[in-house]
Formats: C-alpha cells, sequence, structure tokens
C-alpha cells in the first residue's frame, strides 16, 4: 500500500466537514451507544455517541465526550437536572434508528417517538432505556472535565445496573459483546459488524500468549 | 435471549480479575492501538492501549486513558520527558506483538525488541512509529486531566503529522480504516476483524438516513 503523509498544515487547511471525517476516523474504531436520558418534567431523549470509554473498574466507572456545540446537547442539559442516564449498545438491527437520533430534534420532540425505538423503565431507574438493545447499563452521574482547550466535556458517570443476554456473560466475567450483536463505528457514520479474530492469554514477559476460550 | 441484570452490588463482589473484565467489555467495541514513545536518553518503549479516543478535530485532538497502576507507566513517564508519542493502529498481523508489549518488561527493555516490531523514525519526529502498522500518527502532548475519582489521567495530544495508505483516504476525508486492516478490541483481550454494514448519510429530522459511497 502505498503511504501519503499528512502534516498538521494539510489538517487545518482541510474544509470543515473533510477534517471533521478524517480527524473522527484517526482514532480507530469506537463504541457505538445509544444515551438516553430525561428531563425533569418527563421528557425523554435519545442520542447516538460514539465517544463511550471504559475508566475503571471498581469504582465502576464509563465516561463520555460530550461536544458543547454539538447536535445533542439536550442529553447533557437532562444529565444535569435528573443526575442519571443509560447506555446501551446498538446492534445491527437499530443501526439506523440509531444514526437518525443524530438529528437536529427540537427539545419538544423525543428521539424514541421521532425513530421508533422503544422507552423501557427498569425498576426504579428513572431514565428509559431502549428495549431494542442487547446489552444496557444505568448510570448515576458523577462528575464532569472541562477540556478547556476546546470546550468538550467528559461525563464520567458510575454503573448502577446491568442488563445482558445470560448466554453473553463468559465464565471469566468478559462479556461475548460480539454473541450479542454490538456493532462497532468508523468515522461519523461508518457501521460495522465483527469477527472474532481470538481472545489471548494474560501477557507475561517469559511467554508467548495463546488463545483462550473462556 | 434470556436477559440477566446484573447490579451495582454484583460488580462489587466480583473477584477483581473478573470484575475488570466485566467492566472491560460494558463500553463496546474499543480502538486497537500501540502508542510509541521515548526517553530523554532515547530509549524506546511501545504499549498497547484501547483507550485511545477523538476529543476534536480543530484543533486535532486525541486523547487516552493513562493508569497510575497501569503496566505500563512508561508510557506516561516518557511523553512527560519528550512531549511527544506516536500512535500506530493495531492490524490483525500484529496483534500477537501487540498484545505482548501488556507484559510488565522493565524500563530498560523496548518492547520493540522484546516483540519484533520494528521503530521507524519519520522525519524529525522524536518518539518512534511501528513499521507494520498501516495507519499511524504523532502527536505533540498537550494537556493532562487527573480523575481524581479513581487516579486515572486523561493525556491529550495534538495531531502533528499522519501516515495512512492512500488508497484508504476518502474522497469526503474519511479514512476506510477497515481497508487499512485496523481491527478492533472488546473487553481485556479479544482482538476483532470488522465488516462494514454501511455507511449512513447526515441525519435529517425529515429525511430517512440512505446509504453513501464516496
Amino acid at each position: 500500500m502505498n503511504t501519503i503523509q499528512i502534516s498538521a498544515f494539510d489538517i487545518l487547511n482541510m474544509e470543515t466537514r473533510k477534517r471533521a471525517a478524517f480527524m473522527n476516523s484517526i482514532s480507530g474504531f469506537k463504541s457505538a451507544s445509544l444515551i438516553g436520558t430525561i428531563d425533569k418534567n418527563n421528557k425523554t431523549n435519545l442520542a447516538i455517541f460514539s465517544s463511550v470509554i471504559h475508566l475503571g473498574s471498581n469504582p465502576a466507572l464509563v465516561g463520555f465526550i460530550n461536544r458543547p456545540d454539538t447536535i445533542d446537547r439536550h442529553t447533557f442539559e437532562n444529565i444535569l437536572e435528573t443526575n442519571c442516564f443509560t447506555i446501551n449498545h446498538i446492534n445491527k438491527s437499530i443501526y439506523k434508528q440509531g444514526h437518525q437520533t443524530s438529528a437536529r430534534y427540537p427539545k419538544d420532540i423525543s428521539e424514541f417517538d421521532a425513530t421508533g425505538l422503544t422507552p423501557e423503565f427498569q425498576n426504579s431507574f428513572k431514565a428509559p432505556f431502549v428495549k431494542e438493545s442487547n446489552i444496557k447499563y444505568g448510570l448515576e452521574f458523577i462528575e464532569k472535565h472541562d477540556l478547556k482547550i476546546n470546550g468538550t466535556i467528559l461525563v464520567i458517570g458510575k454503573v448502577v445496573e446491568v442488563f445482558l443476554p445470560e448466554s453473553c456473560l463468559l465464565s471469566d466475567g468478559a462479556i461475548d459483546i460480539e454473541m450479542a450483536e454490538t456493532i462497532a463505528i468508523s468515522g461519523l457514520d461508518s457501521y460495522h459488524t465483527t469477527n472474532k479474530i481470538a481472545r489471548l492469554s494474560y501477557a507475561k514477559t517469559d511467554k508467548i500468549p495463546i488463545e483462550i476460550n473462556p
């Protein structure tokens, strides 16, 4: 493959939309999630995010990046109002509806209604889950970090409850998210199913990693 | 699929390694990257990270999460010393070597030497790239955010130069990272190739998204 070099200057001089497509591609494959929220008047909201990221296991923390200029500032406003949100994995059956949640619907229209996805309420948890999602979890808002360099916000939540298919929970605690039909995103708008190559054993300096199948 | 519920209490009571496997799975698919660094004595280091994340397009920012208790604190030490690092996409041909970089090698052993991956120096950029990687970019260290809740650090870099296969750069600025053989990670140790379902058009409230092929 013939390699080309793109400099910081080239990136700076790209047309805005082209630069966004380029920069959103170089970080690699991303998680595909729908974040469900509700405001103090019980109006639901649903928005696609590709920036959900593992932050820690104990305490059980997950974060996502919220842009202040985002098409979906309703998500963060609702989280500040009700202190909770849900993260719902996108699967192949709902990726078009998931993508459509990124349209700029006004605040009084719920993306659940607009896209046909079904809000699901679990126990006493206030924020809506997505019924059609196979792996989903509810979080309590813990803290935010303002990234002053570009005005984005890292929003951090603590996992309160997780729902997943029993068959996808493996004996060693890992979840087979491919079996649960979770998909991946690349760039701004590209959706991908996956094929497992292998799981590898815990790396040690004196051993070559071997395939494991818990 | 029969759904089960895992509570915050259940997560807290999991054995440490099991909890790590579980929590690393629920965020969805993750980027698969090798971060290359060098210290002030020109000793190279290479480490696998699944937490690389897009933070902004203008300025061109990419971040990753560094744990203070991580097996690879050398990466962050080197970044503080020399102010630069490289991010190199992992492909199917090098995922075993990539995984092996997570073994706890002492500071005087370079993971390049230990795993057989080849350091590559580009122009005047100080940190080493990975020759076997198809998409790779050099970054200048910009800032860090300490997440006090669990001691992790969000490390932010500005993209200085990008190397990629010419055939993978699409007309609209997106990179076909699947064509470049970039893979995805799930959990702590599961590696996946991808199959593109589709790219979808920019979402509008009055239109159904259609497939695009720039």
